[in-house]
């Protein structure tokens, strides 16, 4: 890594300030293949940065609207949200960054000035909040990517799908610069999101039970916060038996498919745990999973807490006795981690070996097969597959 | 007080053991008004706990069972559950009350054993919890009181509209004798549900904004909690603008009326409080309030905490990006309060000025006008009337 930093380092000497042409996997239409093409990069303005992407990783939300089933299709873009990268340059204002730092880019941000960033409790900043609509930079309304002069649009800020990218200074967290880039690139999103619904949210007590909905990257990094707390029983719930296996490695010490019983999941769960769950993560984002998360918890003290977004029409019900009876319903948002203050600890977990990343990082493709990465999610083959950039 | 004491003390001398002949209002139909008769009541069994009630006040809870609406009518029936009183024999087993204790009747018990009793964070007893459909002793299956050998039915394990009651030791959270039993007998039910509701589950911070919906007594006692947690702003929400004037002694700061806004009452609130106000209580039992409660919380930190209680088939229904945006939904039955543990505190908030009960007790009669208290009530003119057995 160190000879790597330093090439880096002696690259971004002579493009400060340059336009930069590199290589960017680009997503003409919906649910087409990307394409690899050279791409010219600005410089970062005011309150941004310009990063050299050496590692990302494919998540389920860069799949979500490269299909662009349900939303307003925006392309040509350049998709990717999470990554190990090292900063090139800083626009104007930016004071906490230098180049070469190493950074987790991150598709929501803290800016630190607002309501929620000054709030403990929230990490939803007001002014880099996830815009999924939005292809374009804050400060001028445009985007920094184009090619042959036509504009090519930024995903969730990030477009880490591209050896050079422009981010708000807010949305990249500055990390311990020992940590290796190709694991710790996975905190940017999905891990990070299950691992803070559990430590952050749910908190579970040693010796507690714990049911997890949804045995994907996020559920699976939900229930390696349910390990790491010491939960003595973790549940996991799935429609996919397949799951169970690899399941146990997070941790994971019984399984409920519901489609093995004939009654309701929560009664299911009520019945092997004298009464409920002390904690449950929902992390499919199906509303009847949503449901039944919340009703499957112990009254008197269970928590639920619900990650996975659902569709626009759903409707979350339930018996009002249910919430009376003292139990807990909470949703989280990126696990609750403020992206600047809470990640370089995450990966601070990463480094002590509190947490373990590797299993989550199923598969490996160099940047010139991006295309294999999607086809690895959409198979259901992988969890988390690293693209590295310099390959 | 000391010389009542004084009297009881010497009488209860002469009647342990024995059959007490003593006054009881008795509801012999739903609806009907009381009537004050003659009624033995039976030594207390094992675990139990013989009672001279000195004062009782009357609660919506006893009225909604007395009309018998929607549930099984269970006649003839003494009801009443807020007191203040003194042990006057106990039976086998009861360790930690002893003949002259200060206590207050609570309609839900503390075993100190089941895993709600074990648990920091229940007061659902699973031994004792509220169960209005039973009219008789847990012991043996049987009423303590009679009239001429028909047994009359106790009322939520507490029956304290008599002269004398039996209850389960669990159900006894024995006080600070220097407290005048005439004030804190409001604590054993509807003001202790409030308060806690607020103190212990929303937890509002010095400085924040807190809706409270629904400005009955139980509302009234949740925005006391505000006001003695500090909040800056407490905004009422009433359906009755009557109630505004007198809710500014709670603290309350500002009123809406739903009835004199085209718009949902959530977003008047969220327009008033720059998106949400940061807790809310809802002390109505209204399904749309519960839904209203929830969605007028800011999102990133708000929490909202649902008291009142629903009708059998309504249901909670909202928008799953409302629990996403981390917000908090959570129930609480007697304010969370674990009736022997945790109520000699609020008496003592009360002893130390912390806490103003006076201004909830707006009537008083003697016993033998007990019915009056329940035309209080019904014309709304009262939040609390107290009844004084000894007139």
């Amino acid at each position: 890594m160190a000879s790597t930093v330093g090439q880096v380092m002696r690259r971004m000497a002579s493009t400060a300030g340059q336009v930069i042409r590199c290589k960017a996997a680009v997503a003409w239409e919906a649910g087409k293949p990307l394409v690899i093409e050279e791409v010219e990069v600005a410089p970062p303005q005011a309150m941004e940065v310009r990063l050299k992407i050496l590692f990302t990783s494919l998540c389920h939300t860069d799949v979500y609207f490269w299909e662009a089933k349900g939303q307003t299709p925006l392309f040509p873009r350049i998709f990717g949200h999470e990554a190990g990268a090292i900063v090139e340059s800083v626009g104007d204002g930016v004071t906490d960054l230098k180049p070469g730092d190493h950074v987790l880019p991150v598709f929501t941000g803290e800016c630190k000035e607002c309501r929620h960033c000054k709030s403990e409790e929230s990490n939803m900043c007001d002014l880099l909040r996830i815009n999924t609509d939005r292809g374009v930079m804050l400060n001028d309304g445009k985007s920094r990517f184009s090619i042959r002069g036509q504009p090519i649009y930024h995903f969730v800020g990030t477009s880490t799908f591209s050896e050079y990218t422009v981010v708000h200074a807010g949305c990249a967290a500055k990390i311990n610069p020992a940590a290796p880039l190709d694991k710790v690139c996975v905190l940017s999103c999905g891990i990070s999101t299950g691992l803070g619904a559990t430590l952050n949210v749910a908190k579970p007590k040693k010796g507690s039970s714990v049911a997890i909905f949804g045995l994907g990257a996020v559920g699976l990094a939900a229930a390696e916060g349910a390990r790491i707390s010491g939960a003595s029983r973790i549940i996991g719930v799935d429609l996919n038996s397949n799951r169970f296996e690899e399941a146990k490695k997070f941790g994971v010490t019984e399984f409920v498919n519901p489609k093995d019983h004939d009654k309701p999941v929560h009664e299911v769960i009520a019945e092997m745990t004298n009464g409920g769950v002390d904690r449950s993560v929902e992390c499919t984002g199906s509303i009847s999973a949503m449901v039944s998360a919340f009703e499957c918890v112990h009254d008197g003290w269970g928590v639920a807490v619900l990650v996975g977004v659902p569709n626009k029409d759903d409707a979350f019900k339930t018996h009002p006795m249910n919430i009376l009876n003292e139990r807990t319903l909470k949703g989280t948002f990126f696990g609750n981690y403020k992206p600047r203050s809470d990640l370089p600890s995450v990966v601070e977990k990463y480094m002590n070996k509190e947490l373990e990343l590797e299993k989550f990082i199923t598969h490996e493709v160099p940047f010139s097969e991006i295309n294999k990465a999607f086809e690895y999610m959409l198979s259901g083959a992988s969890l988390r597959c690293i693209i590295r950039m310099d390959a």
